[in-house]
């Protein structure tokens, strides 16, 4: 008997955004999985860790996190090897993903490789597009919006597009973008609908409207959302 | 001393899916608003059910649930009222919210009017386009796509524009439109890459190819995802 993956979302920074269901699955896992940066803390794992109580076998998959670069299948490959070596033995594994698992999460790319051996559950988190929101006063979406979530890495034109065509846009993975999407929503002329959150539900959180965010760079955590009826529920 | 109304996502359906925030605040508010039909049952109300143990005062908002009817302002002043009310008299107030209270959520009605007057807090929860990824097996978005939240009822040229521009979407709201929507998608050759997913994480869950979908209405908790490379995360 196979043990299960489970992919579970801990949800964007503040331990108590964990589901019930997460932290069933959680706190019974023998062995645990997280994403970490190639030297130090892994945020998945530190998001858990007040959870984590029953001294796991616990596998680190330490992976580049700059926004730009896409993953180095090497190391999922190994990952995959190693986690297929416990639910071979009919040990459960619980792999933390940071926010939703499937919502631009990395746990795609351990999905691929072990569901066609081995059953994968994806147990949904809180995504930072929700938590952002719920940081930034107002909804994100309403009626008959059409929402876009746009990343920030973009060129310019596919941002611009994309802000044209929606009522309602997430930018995500600002970073050294700040400069670039301040342009086009500038240009389109929705700079003052823009509210900035950083790090939202994180201790740190700040929200306030783009036009009092200095500067071309951002941090990872934050992202802009963008109204076209500027308070969207008027 | 003003209580504070909180604004909790109670998830897609599975009460698991709650959070312990969320849990937390719902079952030490001295008061519970949720939103429900004319008559019968109140689905927010349903999912938190197990979890409200505590007899608190219920406040019902009761609105008509079609989907393209948009909300009678009398309903939600007169609740305004009412929870204004006790939090005047310094009572917290937990509004229960179906999935996430921002992402195409009735509270921001409640939020509009309770917000100039006192103290609100949005607790964000699983919202049904999380749900749906994980339950129809494969991501909602990765790396740098555009993703876009579709709503159904929006004109057929609408909709046609926005999947030409996603790489990602997810329709939501399909209901009666389901026939428009497959119109749609096969005429942008993306009918072979939709996943239909019904009732996400609820006991009559339900996901198969939207080409095994027969007729042209589909239940109010049903939605579609669609990727342009298919599989995610190739």
């Amino acid at each position: 008997m196979s043990g299960t993956l489970y992919g579970i979302g801990v949800g964007p920074g503040d331990p108590e955004l964990i589901t019930l269901k997460a932290l069933r699955i959680l706190q019974s896992a023998p062995v645990i999985a997280w994403p970490a940066p190639p030297e130090g803390e892994s945020l998945a794992r530190s998001i858990a860790a007040p959870h984590i109580t029953h001294d796991p076998v616990e596998i680190a998959i330490r992976m580049p996190l700059e926004i730009t670069q896409f993953p180095n299948r090497n190391v999922y490959d190994q990952a995959a090897v190693e986690i297929g070596k416990h639910l071979s033995a009919g040990q459960d594994v619980a792999a933390l993903c940071e926010g939703d698992p499937f919502f631009y999460g990395s746990f795609m790319y351990l999905y691929e490789r072990v569901a066609p051996n081995h059953p994968v559950v994806v147990v949904p988190g809180i995504s930072s597009l929700m938590a952002t929101a719920a940081a930034s006063g107002g909804p994100l979406s309403s009626r008959n919006d059409l929402l876009s979530v746009v990343p920030a890495p973009l060129p310019e034109a596919a941002i611009s597009a994309a802000l044209q065509q929606a009522d309602s846009a997430a930018i995500i993975k600002v970073g050294r973008h700040l400069g670039k999407v301040r342009n086009v929503l500038e240009t389109l002329a929705l700079f003052d609908n823009a509210r900035y959150v950083e790090h939202a539900t994180m201790p740190q959180e700040s929200m306030r409207p783009l036009s009092d965010v200095a500067g071309d760079t951002a941090p990872y955590f934050s992202m802009i959302l963008v109204h076209k009826r500027g308070e969207a529920w008027r």
